[in-house]
């Protein structure tokens, strides 16, 4: 008898009909033997609507406390699922984070897993029962409950799987990983398999099927990972470590971003200080920048952009201010409309020519682009956002992904 | 500086903005001087949500589960009302029922406390902490939640208060405790102190301001109790030992309750081996019945009568068929529209008459009675409810409640 972690998230667990749906999926699973730990989100968008209850009662909630509420999403989700399995004939026991033995780090909102005593789940399914695991939550080493930020049951899911090693389903509300947003790219196509390491860089750069933490943790102890549609009906995407089966494509898929603005600090005097103070006060101000790009020295001046999110522009106004009393020559330019744009493939280790063949894509199209970065696995490019459209037709097209 | 135990029920609760309230009328007691312990249930209706969502699941869903659900009610309201503090200032702790050492039987959705690990809570007083417990849950020697039952957050109240060795204030909608409920009888007034044994009769009789359980235990551990309206603006009703100070009425309430329906079995045989059958199988099938009555044997046979809850009734006709089957003589007569009515009084251990004036006021007012039943400080009646407010009009005035 094989053993599985499976995970359900928000909008598969968001109705009670959706509950008792997924609980017929799991019944039929363990029918066909296999010992089932099943971890679940909050109910739709229950999270969201702990939050404002919190934002309601304080502009700066306490994080435990915070914690200590939203974890109630979960707890509810995982009482109620196996509830429905013993109505339905199949024993099933809901446990929550503490009771799951997650213990996380004593961090509230953001926790991570730093062990789970596994034999509270492995008793249970001594037990033959289907341990249903509250996601999200752990217990820190003073009995505070802690939350392993948003899409942190990915976490649990990956976390309980490598414990138990053994291989982890994640179902969600997409057929899989495609190469390239359908939203964005009618024709692209589903993956059936994509390593670690190009997840990883899809994950964080927009492609939000699954939480990066989780992939890393997978990636770390190989825990396979399957990602498919809540239906059971079609088949996924499988997230591995690249084996000798598998074809190696050059790019395996395409990401966009429009979360971003792109700051430029032009004519700032060329001395490492200033660079440095610029990028200190950015962390400090816990702005979590991307795509950094300098031009070497003029007359003495530099100019340096960054990316940043857009929901830190504030932050960012505030800092424009500091700098500007305090380095009395630069400009600040933040632009708005711009869209991050990434092609990720492991081939990229190993055939040259990428690169040129985007550059000649661009070009040929006539897309400006203003900064590029670059990783070993990946490209990526910031572009105005009126162009995103016609530059993920043609570099999808020309990549067949 | 002294310390109390505080608790607020899901009304005093029910909003974001009554939380606030609360949280101010908090910060003004702890600023007096006061180390507060705040046992709060869920907000509003929110139990009765969880309960549907149950009962949408399953027709009969597992109680360990159902506890798992119903406990975030509370913990929802803790978390909110300790960031509530926080927010204007003031340092609070908000604990579940397993971080606030609270133990249980392993027993499901009615599980009694069997010990308090004080020091969590102390711990965290002496660090000037305002404590927020959830109230109405704890947990079982093997790690699972478990709920006290509807009610329970009282119990936990008191039962927190008998460890600190402090008293209990319960904070409600109601302004404190009536000799008689002033929605049938407007003239009703307010008792400055009750005696736990008077509280106790009340309120299993239908006067629903604090749960019994609750009364119990601070009757067995000398909590002083103080039942008073949320604002904080009336003074309410002290339920402590009867002591010298304190003038001793004959009467001290009059309580009715139209929950329960009377079942009469005519035509009994009369051996012992029948009577004991019916009352067996009453209790094989969890029927809370009260108010026995049995006539004489006349020519072999009795009548018996009994009132048990209205909610029964399914399970009461199941009798019915059962007992017909069983005993061909006999003939069943339920009635519905029948009301209880008690009066309570501590004096009635020493003053006589109680019973002979009541006669009187039923004779002079035409009220018939069905049963009568009588226990050291109460005497209860079955009437029609037709009768009721023309019997709470009398008893009332006659006894100056």
């Amino acid at each position: 008898m094989s053993t599985v972690v499976q995970k359900y998230g928000g909008t598969s667990v968001s109705t009670i009909d959706k509950i008792k749906f997924i609980a017929k999926l799991l019944a039929k699973r363990k029918k066909a033997g296999d010992n089932l730990v099943v971890v679940v989100s909050a109910m739709g968008n229950t999270t969201d609507k702990l939050i404002e209850l919190a934002n309601n009662v304080s502009t700066n909630p306490s994080k435990r406390e915070l914690d200590m509420l939203l974890s109630t999403g979960e707890q509810i989700t995982s009482a109620l699922l196996a509830m429905t399995l013993k109505d339905i004939g199949y024993d099933a026991i809901a446990l929550t984070g503490f009771q799951a033995g997650i213990k996380t780090e004593d961090k509230h909102t953001r926790a991570s897993i730093l062990d789970i005593e596994i034999n509270k789940v492995k008793n249970h399914l001594k037990e033959d029962k289907i341990v249903i695991v509250a996601g999200f939550q752990g217990i820190d080493k003073n009995g505070n409950i802690t939350t392993l930020g948003r899409g942190g049951s990915d976490t649990t899911a990956v976390a309980l799987a490598a414990k138990l090693n053994c291989p982890c389903e994640i179902y969600t509300d997409v057929e899989g990983i495609y190469g390239v947003d359908p939203k964005i790219y009618p024709n692209a196509k589903k993956l059936d398999y994509i390593s670690y390491d190009e997840m990883l860089e899809m994950a964080s750069l927009g492609a939000k099927v699954i939480e990066t933490r989780a992939v890393e943790l997978a990636s770390k102890y190989k825990v396979p990972i399957y990602i498919a549609l809540n239906t059971g009906s079609v088949s996924g995407t499988y997230i591995k470590e690249l084996d000798e089966s598998m074809e190696e494509k050059v790019i395996t898929g395409l990401t966009t971003s429009d979360d971003d603005l792109m700051v430029t600090i032009n004519n700032v005097l060329y001395d490492i200080k200033n660079i440095c103070y610029i990028f200190n006060r950015l962390a400090e101000m816990d702005i979590n920048i991307d795509m950094i790009s300098q031009t070497a020295p003029i007359y003495g001046y530099v100019n340096i952009s960054f990316t940043a999110p857009k929901d830190s522009k504030n932050l960012i106004l505030k800092l424009v201010d500091e700098l500007k009393a305090k380095m009395k020559d630069i400009e600040i330019d933040i632009q708005e409309n711009i869209t991050k744009i990434s092609v990720v493939g492991l081939g990229m280790r190993t055939q040259s020519g990428v690169a040129a063949k985007l550059f000649k894509i661009f070009s040929d199209n006539n897309i400006q682009f203003k900064q590029v970065t670059t990783s070993e696995i990946r490209i990526s490019y910031t572009i105005n956002t009126k162009d995103k459209e016609k530059a993920v037709f043609k570099i999808a097209e020309e990549f067949n992904i």
